[in-house]
């Protein structure tokens, strides 16, 4: 064992990396028994490396701490491509760790060997190679060096994976009964970040200018959970009456005044309403926008400013009216903003109607109970443990999530790997946040999320705070909801595609404990034990007809586009 | 709909495409629905991208033309990527079509939009971008002639993946009710290959330069099946003498004389016969070898010359001990050596003595019928159906093939993923072989690759003439057999993977024939009925116990090294 792949390890360990998952393989032999044998690390296994890397971001999302992921050489990188892509795009901290060969056997037709070299393109923050040769002194310190450098980076704004690719020679095993020698004196590099605080002198010009403005409305895109930055939202929105805007995934439902309603107000047509709900300046921080509704009327109705909050890195105009860019943090902006300016009664009292109007039908139309997705969904967010965590897949488990949404005294806190918005990885992502929390995770998933990724459920860590709610209605259900293939000949065959499956044998497999669920009633009463705390990892399958999902839906979206607002 | 992008399903059904795998997507509608409508063409679609890829693979390699591959935006394309590259050092023409969102929106934080151009790096022959804007006749021109470039570049050699990225602005659906025109004057671009012949001043030169060695062994790789080159091969080695040694992955085991125990021969310890069996020129052709003893006595035992035969493209030095590179197509070569040189009568008799006991060995070795996994294989393929396809899964499936052998009566053809050789992507590769053939095709795969790949089977495409064989030891059982993981003490946690499944309620799930297996004699009784030819799709899962298997293996290897070859 070469001292340099073991001090790795110790050198992550001190960095202050927790979580490792490896995959394993041969060639990795040196990276998997530093970490597998170091003291302060969990490593666990997962043999698929696509369902690896979702647990490491899931792992990575909760414990906010990059995780380690060690893979052989081969494909096996390139089955870590969707989650270090979502790693990427959602900013999520992971140091990728491909065993290689050494550089001479590349193109020699050894076994798997590809070209590992910045294998994950334009969806890596940073790709580095190991020294092979560590004869050298100078190869050592630069070995060191690489590890703290990729992980400062992993964790610099916008965090997200980098990549370290590890040509390793024979012998790959140390001699039997060798004991490792972690060096505890390494010496690593501390990064103390950058503050991206507003100065005295930013603050109060922007106090100047936002004064000019009446009809603030805050826009809050995917983040995860910040209690400390929703204070200061809260200050500023009760000083300023500026409306605060929040997909499920924004994490602001925690906020009573957040507004949660916007698919359902600004999927209505009264003209005269919208019109009274256009900002002049839109505040947006954050990241991705689910509501669609609210995308297509913000890029109609733009408002007179569009600030876009960021510390760093690539801004999005990602409803056409960017108009000003702010380099620190939403939190000090916020704290820097409050009382800054005052919006007008009316437009306040507009909002405040059209809230009102869309809650009362909401709750009105879940109450009737028709037998459908949207309101079986909004029966299970209902009926979360308090202060859980939601994780949902993408397709319509979130769409739905975020039409009924989440009350503020549930306190849950919400994923979703909206970076790509792929249907790949949320039940790997589910387990890995599971896997390093407390708290009842629960995933809300549909059929064709939930099969894809069923390797997501093979390895030894099922955690028992895991809770798994499977729609399965045999097909991708978004392409009869959708206008456009509905109406083509190709719906079922190409574009639903109709799956068999349901959830039973793959419970058997994993040992789960499974409840099947037909009817409302059948819901009613199989949620308290499906979500008591003891009860273990569980699957609850909600069997929905997708031709009358659809045809509700429909029902729906009319009743959404009549509704009176004011 | 866009006639040019209408027309892209035409131009691939006049340059001979026949068969087309979508997955399931809103963005990719235009290219769905252009190819499920076209006449010609066979259209399926598989959800999961990872395993559609691996499908239009098998499809590929069985039919020799390209499969066509239809995904969406986002990570569906790096789902693509395990296959892409097992495409590209396979040589197996594939064109990847990814639907993608125009350049305005890409980083705009929009669902499933990542950074597509040359999403594959290294592991593609080339990447190309649909033209976005159609409206100038010349860009009509490019998207016309694209296609046609694309599917010649596929196909020339080396063949290979290509990638065309589409970038689809909406409406993505036709009105309803609307017929789409193929526009079957459509101007498309043939290409007729380079013939790479040896002029007959080359192939004197090349005469005379091998009348010098009088130790020739000839080395098949990793090839499909070619019955008109076998029989050139043939002529040479009965003119000549020459030694033809191929690994089961060649598909030289159809001739009589070809060398199938070099797992056997080079493995043994005496160091007398070796010395005898070493040639002074060496010619190789083909892809990769599997035989480890082989390659290592090569590489020890290096001949004075080692010509390599390949027509064009990078060359590989397998032995280190490459010293002519003959760019032509092996046909030509061996067409034109027949009876160019003479082997030594005592070379050729010391190739045959040790053949002879080799064959000897395994066959009173498996004949004893110690249930383990080399003798289980070793019954299986003596059962195989004549004329059938085998596909071997990587790590121990294809080593056991290669150990085991076919007989040249079997005509037996085998496929392997050789080109990365991932423990990824087998079930779906024999699925897509499966599809495209009328003989049975027999899957050889183990544990962890048939779990790794399951969702090969998760599709409504199922063929009848599918048989499954799969070792389940419940493990990464190569981590026992090869030296070094086995003196760990993560053997058992971090390599071997101990895994829980059966295939039981995979079976159930996709509706396949089921038979458990744990005696020989269960084994004999079963095979019959699970090859017998109308009885549909089928697992034969064959259960062994990991450190019995790792027992046997070790005292099979001690016979092999101690055995008399001469």
């Amino acid at each position: 064992m070469i001292q340099p792949v073991v001090n790795i390890a110790e050198i992550c360990a001190l960095k202050g990396v927790e979580q490792v998952v490896l995959s394993p393989g041969s060639r990795c032999a040196p990276l998997t028994i530093a970490f597998a044998r170091h003291p302060k690390l969990t490593v666990r296994t997962v043999s698929d490396e696509r369902a690896a890397a979702f647990i490491a971001l899931g792992m990575a999302l909760t414990s906010g701490k990059p995780t380690v992921l060690v893979c052989t050489s081969g494909t096996a990188a390139l089955n870590y491509a969707p989650a270090v892509a979502e790693a990427y795009f959602q900013e999520v901290p992971l140091l990728v760790l491909t065993a290689d060969r050494p550089p001479e056997w590349i193109d020699q037709l050894d076994g798997q060997t590809i070209r590992q070299q910045n294998v994950f393109g334009q969806h890596i923050k940073k790709s580095y190679t190991f020294p092979v040769d560590l004869a050298h002194p100078d190869a050592v310190w630069q070995s060191e060096r690489q590890i703290s450098e990729a992980l400062n980076e992993a964790m610099a704004y916008p965090a997200g994976p980098v990549h370290i690719n590890v040509p390793l020679r024979e012998p790959f095993y140390p001699a039997p009964g060798t004991e490792l020698k972690y060096d505890s004196t390494v010496k690593i590099i501390e990064e103390e970040p950058q503050a991206y605080q507003l100065t005295e002198f930013q603050s109060l010009r922007l106090q100047q200018e936002i004064m000019k403005y009446k009809r603030v409305v805050v826009l809050a895109g995917h983040m995860q959970q910040d209690l400390r930055l929703l204070q200061r939202i809260k200050a500023f929105a009760d000083t300023t009456g500026a409306i605060l805007v929040g997909d499920v995934i924004s994490n602001t439902h925690t906020l009573d005044q957040a507004v949660r309603y916007q698919d359902i107000i600004f999927a209505n047509t009264d003209q005269n309403t919208l019109a009274q709900l256009q900002p002049d300046l839109l505040i947006s921080f954050g990241k991705s926008t689910i509501s669609k509704a609210l995308k297509l009327y913000l890029r109609k109705h733009k408002p007179n400013a569009h600030w876009h909050v960021q510390p760093a890195g690539q801004v999005a105009d990602t409803f056409q009216s960017l108009t000003k860019i702010i380099r620190c943090t939403p939190y000090s902006f916020f704290a820097s903003m409050a009382g800054s300016t005052k919006n007008e009664a009316s437009f306040v009292k507009a909002w405040e109607q059209s809230t009102q109007a869309a809650s009362a039908f909401l709750q009105k139309y879940a109450g009737k109970q028709q037998y459908n997705e949207l309101t079986l969904v909004a029966m299970v967010l209902e009926q979360l443990p308090k202060q859980s965590k939601l994780h949902l897949a993408n397709s319509m488990s979130v769409r739905y999530a975020n039409i009924a949404g989440l009350m503020p005294e549930q306190e849950v806190e919400v994923y979703a790997n909206r970076g790509t918005s792929g249907i790949d990885g949320s039940n790997s992502t589910a387990v890995g946040c599971a896997l390093t929390s407390q708290s009842t995770v629960t995933l809300l998933t549909g059929d064709l999320a939930f099969f894809y990724d069923r390797n997501g459920l093979w390895h030894n860590y099922l955690p028992p705070n895991l809770r798994i709610v499977l729609l399965n209605n045999h097909a991708g259900g978004i392409f009869r909801l959708i206008d456009g293939p509905k109406q083509q000949p190709e719906l079922e065959p190409y574009f639903e595609t109709k799956q068999a499956l349901d959830a039973q044998n793959t419970a058997r497999d994993f040992n789960l404990n499974y409840t099947a669920v037909h009817t409302f009633s059948e819901l009613q009463k199989a949620l308290p034990a499906f979500f008591a705390k003891d009860n273990g990892a569980a699957i609850l399958e909600i069997f929905t007809d997708n031709a009358s999902n659809a045809a509700d839906f429909e029902q729906y979206r009319q009743a959404v586009r009549a509704l009176a607002l004011g």
